[in-house]
């Protein structure tokens, strides 16, 4: 080669370049071999221009390439979701043994709110854990009006005879059916917030005490229920309405008790230690307040600088009430006098069930005596905050919520949620020692006196509601994490529904029979069993209410959140888990008769930890606003179809809702469009798109409540 | 050279490297001479080594360096604040006699909201002018409840004799005093919302209608005011709360008069159209509505969806109540009989005050007559917006508002403000020709029916709060640009005031007398003239009250704000600009009494377009929330001294209180050093900062109301 080269550049103006380049180069080889032939020298310049070009084209390449400047290489980061690597590693790191080792220290012991064993060893316990595993925790107290009964002056009911007498005296104290439930601090059956009082009076059988029960005594039976004492079962409605329908129908005092018919399914023999279903003995604690949060600083945080109303200027519950079991409820309810009840309003109790009021023979002078001693006081309660503190958005909250008091022992309720969040806690701790870091920050909170009334948390957001809701992606709660081992419950707002599906899919099914079926996830159990009602191919997802901590976020600062559990056959209708609120709920009960080996539980700690990781990973939030208008629609066209007859007599039309639900949906679709088609490696336009998407569920808050109900924004 | 290089490369172990290089090269550069020496052929291989080497870094450094891949020098601009040469240029684009066209265009016929003019006409001008010059512009409508006089039945005032003969009639047109005011569609003098109605009685004068006034009639004078007519003088209080007092206090009707003491300075020769002082045949108009926004839709937006209350389940002003000039007064005044008045309610008139009731010989039979006619109508009301995008942060809105209602011609209030506003748009979008793009985006608001109650902005706060709460940096009023050319007038919230001073600054002053002083900057004028009560070298800052636009969205959402304007000399005590609200308020006056030339609107132009430039295009707002926390430091300690025995008294103490506030200045000063720290190369964190500086003015925001005032939150 190179004999080829014409010596002759001057007929060769494609060569002049090179010439030209030569003569610079010329200083950098330096041959010095001017006595060598002009055709060899220019035939090895145009090879020393070769190597420097091909030189230096090489290294533009590797400046421009391989030497990522720092900047970019975190702009890059910032572009790219979540390594799938943590998700495989959160979910191993998840153990069934971990849980059932929380269990037993959260649910050994009782801890109600305000208890030492509750906001002083559970909440030093959680703060410790926190603070020396993740990045950081912190305590919050409350000053807040709680209610107990008098330990030394129990509630009871009794048969008063007219000559004073009293017989059939309720049990003071559920009876001790295995030796783990005796401990001095078990705290008796209650409801709380009732005033005390002793009322003496005759008994009315009420059903469950909804409204429509009541009028069916006072309207279709005529019967006047002044000064008398209510006997209602629980289920179906909450029982401060109970409570607060008793008192606007005049009785005096109310008798809660759990029916059989509601809390156990088969023999009354195979109640609990047998099997799970309540005994007679059981007697299921609970509130009667309405309102949320401490009722002295209704909308405003308990803090020390706050303005506590006084107890008599607030609405509390009017009349004394107390539950027994039905055991005890047999006793009254089997001497109940009057016409028979309605088929619907029979229990499972062994008797012929009559509305009073009064008893039959040789009852018929004597009264039903109620003895109430409950109590308010003011104490102080505490919520623990710990968190991991995003990477590239600290300032963006993926929020993981449960109560951590109990009425009692709470192995389910709360503990087994505490005992999960514990657990994917850790596990997120041990990801963080491997090296993962959350894109967003990661919040777990353990709220306290959520039984009383959602009142840790809804202090904490009367409190912190602007930090909140403004940086809040996303709130996750678990109450209990499982009241039951058939298939997964979950309530969301649709905007969650999408991720809350793509999640299950990703978590093992922890029950063999269905994985041997075919049902290898906990996603395929769960659409068998709950299909939704408008598309049998995706699982029913609930609706949010009231029920547990996610109501001050969703209803009072407008967080998208999701509450999530396992729970019992859909097949048993029981009005909740049997043993709910009783001295019975306790670690034998779960790790014995609901969830041996703890893989229920382990389920539920992976998904909640599973969506916890997209929310906080995830470069766009993983969110569905097209569902959400889809939803709304739905909710529309139902409206329409119920009452459609109803507005058209009253001269009402849904136009304009139905007309901005359509806007809605077309924003919706182009906010989706526009959040699939963004450009991931421009932060404040991937940042754009995630706030109106984390912020689509606030434009639903109305800062003056709903009709007023300042609770429900 | 060459020639000292040992050919014995075995025995060089530190030329080895460049051996093995060599090998490779040697495929490069193919000399082919292989019956070279030796020596001579290791000499170039090492030359052609290091030019090999020297092209790689060459070309790396090249690489990194030179050429910069887009998303770095995205990142790199977006870590840049505005270039000062566009502050420059919108300085010189702001022209005076482009406002002074704008302002004959605006203000040369009437146009009070709800009208054609003001509904049609200018609404049709600004939105196709912002269409064609700025990114985008949109119209929001709202039906809203107006008020209007009677144009074939005018309200007046007279004295009826007790055979039902009327003397002494007020004028029912304000006389025209130049060419300009002769149009058929101006409005005569009334109050908005005022009932209508007939009131014939003893007439009263209550001085400016104060409480305080009205308590020194029924308490020191010890008078019985029940059926009277008060005559009030306007200034002191808003005329609201004195209609508000006289209906309280018994009173059945109420006339308002502008008093000579409260808008005139020196002779009464010298007023209009001499000069700019009121004569005694204007009248101003105004509302006495006290709640803001539509009263038929409170807190809710007038949409076309909207639940409309019905008029008689709201509070409207419940007595009569009519606007006359003080060559009227004087009529009725002169005749006055009862005690002479205090010296502090004495005006200007020549005549002796006297409190009433009733009138002197030969009218003490006399009546005082009331004709009120005013109406109230649901109308159409427009908001115009116009907007230019942010480039890297279109969600991030810097917002500048101006009414465009005028009760009469309107030429200081608002139209002042409005042709200042579309010059500061107008330079703006000669600024986006030049290349310029703001990095947050920019939203103009012209405002419909302020003078009615704030009833534009209120009614977009309520329909766009949730966006405009969560997006928008700062709200920037300007009401009217020039009530006087003595010095700038500012109100704002303390996070704004480092900013206003570092603006004002830069602004030229448009006072030549001034640069002659020495004082070449707005600023430097402003602080001579209003220097702040805790330290003359900064100028005081008022505080934002209610007054115009900027208050729901300070009050409703939390957003900082601002208002700006030139004002006359604090030396004349006046109650307001002589002219306002009356038919006088004309071009002619502007042009030829207050601003000849307009470089006081120009000044107020620059100023405006300056702070919006900077909250705009800063990486890091310019918010000093330091200033916030002791502004709040300085409140506290001012209640404490003045109150601070009285607190002792009933047992209140400020301690809460006090260490809140020491504990927001801690934070406060951890923020801003945190903002001055913040890695601007890092957009997330810029943001982050941002957010909280933004949201800070939030965080004081009660979704509740201040003491249950829903207006004030």
């Amino acid at each position: 080669m190179g004999s080829t080269v014409s010596t002759h550049h001057s007929d060769h103006p494609s060569l002049l370049p090179a010439c030209v380049v030569k003569k610079a180069l010329i200083l950098l080889c330096e041959t010095g071999q001017e006595t060598l032939l002009d055709t060899m020298h220019r035939m090895k310049i145009l090879g020393l221009i070769s190597l420097a070009v091909a030189s230096l084209v090489i290294g533009i390449l590797i400046g421009h390439f391989a030497i990522i400047p720092p900047q970019l290489s975190w702009l890059r980061k910032t572009s790219k979701d979540g390594d799938p690597k943590y998700s495989q590693q959160l979910h191993e790191e998840i153990k069934a043994e971990e849980i059932h080792k929380n269990l037993k220290f959260f649910a050994s012991r009782p801890h109600i709110a305000g208890s030492v064993q509750e906001e002083e060893v559970l909440v030093k316990h959680i703060h410790d854990t926190w603070k020396s595993s993740l990045h950081g925790s912190k305590i919050y107290n409350y000053k807040v009006l709680l209610s107990y009964p008098n330990a030394s002056d129990p509630n009871y009911v009794s048969i008063l005879s007219s000559d004073g007498v009293e017989s059939d005296i309720a049990a003071k104290v559920e009876k001790i059916l295995s030796p783990d439930q005796n401990d001095s601090t078990v705290v008796n059956p209650f409801n709380a917030y009732s005033p005390s009082g002793v009322i003496v009076g005759d008994p009315v059988y009420v059903n469950y005490g909804t409204v429509e029960d009541f009028q069916y005594l006072t309207r279709n039976l005529t019967m006047n229920l002044t000064g008398t004492v209510a006997i209602a079962r629980y289920g179906k409605v909450f029982r401060g309405d109970k409570v607060n329908n008793g008192a606007k129908f005049g009785c005096a005092g109310m008798i809660l008790y759990s029916d059989p018919a509601d809390y156990v399914v088969g023999s009354l023999d195979r109640v609990y230690p047998v099997d799970w279903w309540l005994p007679g003995t059981g007697a299921q604690r609970g509130t009667v307040l309405i309102p949320d949060g401490d009722p002295l600083t209704p909308f405003y945080p308990s803090t020390k600088s706050a303005f506590f109303l006084d107890e008599k200027d607030i609405k509390l519950p009017q009349i004394p009430v107390t539950p027994i079991g039905y055991n005890d409820a047999v006793k009254y309810l089997s001497k109940m006098s009057g016409m028979e009840v309605p088929n619907t309003w029979k229990g499972r109790l062994n008797i012929t069930y009559r509305v009073g009021p009064g008893f039959v023979p040789p009852y018929e002078d004597s009264k039903i005596k109620l003895h109430v001693k409950t109590y308010n006081v003011q104490k102080t309660i505490r919520n623990v905050f710990g968190f991991i503190e995003g990477q590239y958005e600290p300032d963006r909250y993926v929020v993981l919520g449960n109560h951590r008091d109990a009425w009692v022992f709470g192995a389910i309720d709360p503990s087994s949620g505490t005992a999960t969040m514990m657990e994917v806690s850790r596990a997120l701790s041990k990801l963080l020692q491997k090296g993962w870091r959350p894109r967003r920050s990661i919040l777990f909170c353990s709220w306290g006196a959520e039984e009383f009334g959602l009142i840790g948390s809804t202090e904490s957001v009367e409190e912190l509601g602007k930090v909140l809701g403004s940086r809040t992606v996303a709130y996750l709660n678990v109450d209990l994490a499982v009241s039951g081992n058939s298939t997964l419950r979950a309530l969301a707002t649709p905007i969650l529904h999408k991720l809350l599906f793509a999640s299950a899919k990703k978590i093992e099914n922890p029950n063999p029979e269905e994985v041997r079926a075919g049902r290898r996830s906990v996603y395929d159990t769960w659409v068998k069993n709950q299909p939704s009602s408008h598309d049998p191919n995706i699982p029913r997802v609930g609706e949010l209410g009231s029920g547990s901590d996610y109501a001050p976020f969703l209803q009072i600062i407008g967080v998208s959140a999701a509450d999530l559990s396992y729970r019992h056959d859909q097949k048993y209708s029981i009005a909740s888990y049997p043993m709910y609120h009783s001295v019975y709920e306790t670690v034998d009960l779960v790790s014995r008769l609901m969830d041996r080996g703890f893989y229920y539980h382990q389920a539920v700690a992976r998904l909640w930890g599973e969506m916890a990781l997209r929310l906080a990973d995830d470069v766009i939030l993983y969110f569905d606003c097209v569902s959400y208008a889809e939803t709304l629609k739905t909710v529309v066209n139902d409206v329409q179809n119920s009452y459609g007859a109803k507005f058209l007599e009253h001269n009402i039309t849904l136009s304009s809702v139905e007309e901005a639900v359509g806007e809605f949906l077309q924003a919706a679709k182009v906010l989706q469009s526009r959040a699939e088609k963004v450009n991931r490696e421009n932060p404040l336009e991937v940042r754009e798109i995630n706030d109106q998407l984390m912020q689509l569920e606030r434009s639903f808050i109305d800062p003056l409540g709903v009709a007023g109900n300042l609770q429900y924004r």
